[in-house]
């Protein structure tokens, strides 16, 4: 594509760059936002600064936060006895607006992979234990992607909290709502068959 | 949607404000920023505020512009005997794209719409008569949308530079290079049938 100016040229580069946008779409955006108020800019800008900048991880379950402690930690309704275990704060973006889930999270930051040198070392699971004793936790909710490395991971934090006599439990396994059983893979599906539920 | 951070919703909302972009593109936009350096969203901000506040429109034939002057209009190798009369900047990217096209432009800036209160005054069509002179143009081209708007806007700009005397041509109407015959409408494959064009 040629541009009538390296000002457009820039902004397209730099808008394209973004995941799912490429550079007719960035077009798009850019001539979208001259045609705007100036202020319209300068809004998205500095919004998108203020994240970057002032974003801060939570001291405790290392969710994103505005502040030191995120809004679950510190939500006084949340039931501490049940901690949900996942890779990254997206899953509990996921997992909040599911609406079924009372409990607090801990976020490790990562799934052990050897293939990318990503060793127990380089998540965060030394904090676990002390988190358990301290809310006096009774469940763990290892939810993490059923991948091989969410396996790994998994099968790391069962072996590590052994001692601690808690129950474990992990996401169900089986065919998703809305799907058709015809298109379930068969891994899923043989699950699915293996962990059966009863019908009411 | 909920948001565990105030920035992150904050940001979302700008963000899906662009157009082609909803909630969870905005979402997705805005984790990828996060994981990114900071040096990639500040890249960003400010290509588009530079943008915004920097850019200009040439002060000859009102395409956008990094100067006072356009790229186009300032080029040495540009025919200035063939203007061609666009109703916006964004049209002169899409015919500059198709390499077709060595003369000079004039942006109108909109097209007469008495609907919405658009009339010939609010466009640039003043000056159109003076860069005839001045460049000493032999053809026009009127390559406006083939709408009620855009036939409205060439009738008036034909009676308008009559005296003149120059050839005043519009863009070819027909059946589009690729489209399948069956599907095209009824008012243009009439026209393709009556300007029908030698085989060779």
């Amino acid at each position: 594509m040629n541009f009538p100016s390296k000002l457009i040229e820039n902004a397209v580069n730099e808008v394209s760059k973004l995941p799912g946008i490429g550079k007719k779409s960035a077009l798009r955006v850019i001539l979208y936002l001259l045609k705007q108020e100036e202020k319209s800019t300068e809004n998205l800008s500095v919004a998108l600064q203020t994240l970057r900048k002032e974003i801060k991880y939570c001291k405790k379950c290392y969710n994103i936060s505005d502040d030191e402690i995120c809004s679950i930690c510190a939500s006084k309704t949340r039931d501490n006895t049940i901690l949900c275990i996942v890779e990254s704060f997206k899953d509990i973006f996921a997992i909040e607006n599911t609406a079924q889930f009372r409990g607090v999270y801990h976020v490790l930051g990562g799934l052990i992979s050897p293939m990318d040198g990503i060793a127990p070392e380089d998540l965060h699971l030394d904090s676990i234990t002390e988190r358990i004793k301290e809310l006096s936790v009774k469940e763990i909710i290892l939810a993490v992607s059923p991948t091989m490395e969410g396996d790994t991971t998994a099968f790391y934090i069962t072996k590590k909290l052994k001692e601690l006599n808690l129950k474990i439990t992990t996401l169900a396994r089986g065919v998703p709502v809305g799907g058709e059983l015809e298109y379930t893979d068969e891994i899923t599906l043989g699950r699915s068959i293996l962990s059966r539920i009863n019908y009411d």
